[in-house]
């Protein structure tokens, strides 16, 4: 699978002279992120494409390029295949839809196509694939401009296009974090979710990874294949097509078989993997997987600033089994030297009083580290709200919270403020590799997740070497 | 209580001449908002504070003012309860914390100045209160900087600061709606939800409303008088402290009693309030609640341009409950005038064959038209993905299916895109009163609520009249 990622070089058909066919746009996407390997226009007429030279067939190359992308229409795909076969291009993208996922005569077609492809010798992604996205080599076939994408440990393996296209647009201009790869991979006549998975389990570049699936070919060697990674590799899945209309769409979006929900749920547990309801989620926890170190145990520690943060954080922790130990002697003495004498200080910790007797720094600084210092408080949440008279630098605060209690996880979340003030606190706190949500219930369930897979990989280990 | 929200004259303590105290920002925020009625600062030495002309205690007003604000330290509040019984001043909101929210020597301490309220004739907000919002009046007595509000049918209830703090500046600098009224209780020592809905309940700028609630005194009044008010105008309700460590939270933090979670959550129902379970929640219903018209029923036509989004959207319709109906004939045979004829069009309708074949604008515009038309299609929801090369206009395209179906609630997601394109899109859509989903659950849950609200009234109308 390597050469759908890291080509040494590719050819591309669907690009003009006049720059605004798709082709173009991935060309442009491959350079943007830095790509440097070979990039062959393939035309029928034109000698050079946005300065590259052109050729008009993947035959005339003087030697063969890993990889064809077809951003042509349906009805030249089958000869393209057949091209990659006798020009020894041994990997094809295909993007034009109309085939399984149109029905009808689509189908036969895409039958056809696979077919061509087995005989040929060529590994197909597609058709109505958006193809792949390595910030490793910069190789990027998607047909939608992107931002350049920071580096980081998130891998994708997805049938839909929106990790290629949208999704990869939010990150590149939202997110502190980015991604390793992606591979959108449309109908799966050919390369499927194993492929992926395989590769990336082997890639160094892929610390976690995300996958969209509305369902797999074969569900008992996905499930296998899962519990062979997910003690290296936390592994989020977001299955669509769960339920009966959705699985009706899927069915008609790719051609694929859908399995039934109940099969997933359990199964996908047993085998390590985090199952989410919902892009929101997949994001939020793929962000806490990312950044936090395991967690030795379920209990937060939470601070906030308002009674109602707390409340919401307790109210959350209980529902997710999180728990919120109670605060011991030692950290209640502590925690005083910032608080007025009559404060009530517990678990959820409203640090209102606090902050009026010594400003918001050093009530945030002071009641935090204390908690971080109690053994049984093995997570700690900070709730903020946003304000524009304060002066504190949460920065400075929680960059020495992180320096000194590098073993805890730390997880962030704010409620209101403006939406510029939001921007530059999450950005201040993901620069300090602390995830931050905008809201008490995403933090909590983020930090959740983050017990249940290293509470789950803790006990497969354990069992491994007894 | 109509004081509380619109008052002829307030006097404020805790406002200093140099302008840095917690009561400046509270007179700051009433100039900004447009507050016309008459503010005066009590301040023991003081001529004048703000350019506003200064007195020494309330009792020293030529004239009384209907409400005073408190923003003193709590040793100084029970003899400012006095003096306003003295001056004939009939309402106050204490902000200072540091009472039953404390615990200890600070539950006496609020039952002694509750008492003294009681003796004086004097009905008190707080302690432990930021007070109120009026986009009506202009009258703001939070002690947080706010930004302007814009006018909306929405008015809170709630224990907690936050809608008065960061949340109010939330909605001011990321939303498109306002806020008619905001109360935020504390500790709820005398005036309480049951004061503030009932002033609601004939407030004619009130068309909405949302509660956030640890615990209420009297749960058979409460939930009385939100069946008298619910036929009128939906309400919300975020109930803090439902499980037990929350409610423990709860009662530290305000001092009031945290009532059983199942208590709650069947009775709300019957009284035709929706439960919320969270901040992000009641805020996404609220906004289709303003901006919806009642739908008839429960079914959504969603149109995507990628699969994707069609199977995240009829899984997530069939976990809330809410139908898709197959494409009749005639919505067909007008879908396909923008579709090619191998395209197969079903509801979600995956409309990528249609934006290849005409663009991007003509499919989005002619497919939603198509399924509006069809009497079984009660709500519309579009779910786009924002991409840069687009010059599809969106307000110009949805602005039209506003006008021809005025009947037909449209609810709008999308899936990635850049930031900025994410606040011009939701800016377009809203300004067309078409609320505005960064997921495709959340807007089919925003959906789901307003069905669920209007079908409930429906019954309880036609209950009423048989």
């Amino acid at each position: 699978m390597r050469d759908f990622f890291n080509p040494a070089g590719v050819a591309v058909a669907g690009a003009s002279r006049s720059g605004e066919k798709l082709g173009n746009v991935a060309i442009a996407n491959m350079r943007r992120f830095g790509y440097a390997g070979r990039i062959v226009p393939i035309h029928p007429q034109a000698d050079t494409i946005m300065g590259l030279p052109a050729y008009p067939s993947l035959e005339s190359l003087p030697e063969p390029v890993d990889i064809a992308i077809g951003v042509i229409p349906r009805e030249l795909i089958p000869d393209f295949i057949q091209q990659c076969g006798r020009a020894g291009v041994r990997k094809v993208i295909v993007s034009a839809a109309g085939f399984a996922d149109a029905g009808g005569e689509g189908v036969a077609l895409q039958e056809r196509v696979a077919g061509l492809a087995r005989e040929a010798g060529v590994r197909m992604m597609g058709p109505n694939s958006v193809g792949t996205i390595s910030t490793e080599s910069g190789f990027v076939t998607s047909i939608l401009s992107l931002e350049k994408l920071k580096k980081s440990p998130l891998s994708i393996v997805a049938q839909t296009g929106l990790f290629a296209a949208g999704l990869a647009r939010w990150i590149a201009t939202t997110q502190h974090f980015g991604l390793a790869k992606v591979a959108c991979l449309g109908n799966k006549a050919d390369v499927d979710e194993l492929d992926i998975l395989r590769y990336y389990r082997d890639d160094p570049q892929t610390g976690l990874i995300g996958i969209y699936t509305e369902g797999v070919r074969d569900g008992r060697a996905f499930l296998e294949l899962l519990r062979e990674i997910t003690p290296h590799k936390p592994v989020l899945v977001l299955k669509g097509g769960r339920t009966e209309t959705g699985s009706r769409m899927a069915a008609s979006h790719t051609g694929s078989l859908a399995g039934a929900p109940e099969v997933y749920r359990g199964a996908l547990a047993q085998a390590g993997a985090l199952e989410v309801d919902s892009l929101e989620e997949l994001f939020d926890l793929a962000k806490a997987l990312q950044y936090c170190p395991e967690p030795r145990g379920p209990n937060l520690g939470v601070v906030s600033v308002t009674g109602g943060g707390c409340v919401m954080a307790a109210d959350a922790c209980y529902r997710l089994g999180l728990g919120l130990p109670p605060l011991q002697e030692r950290t209640l003495q502590e925690a005083r030297e910032v608080a007025p004498p009559w404060a009530s200080l517990t678990n959820p910790a409203d640090i209102w009083s606090a902050v009026e007797t010594g400003g918001i720094g050093r009530a945030y600084l002071g009641i935090t580290r204390a908690m971080a210092g109690q053994d049984d408080v093995h997570m700690l949440m900070p709730v903020f709200t946003l304000v524009p008279e304060s002066d504190f630098d949460v920065a400075e605060a929680y960059g020495r919270i992180r320096e000194e209690f590098p073993e805890k996880p730390l997880l962030a979340c704010a409620i209101g403020g403006s939406g510029e003030e939001y921007r530059e606190w999450s950005a201040a706190m993901e620069g300090l590799g602390i995830p931050a949500y905008g809201s008490v219930e995403r933090a909590v369930a983020a930090a959740a997740a983050l017990y249940r897979y290293h509470s789950w990989r803790t006990e497969v280990m354990r069992r491994g070497r007894g």
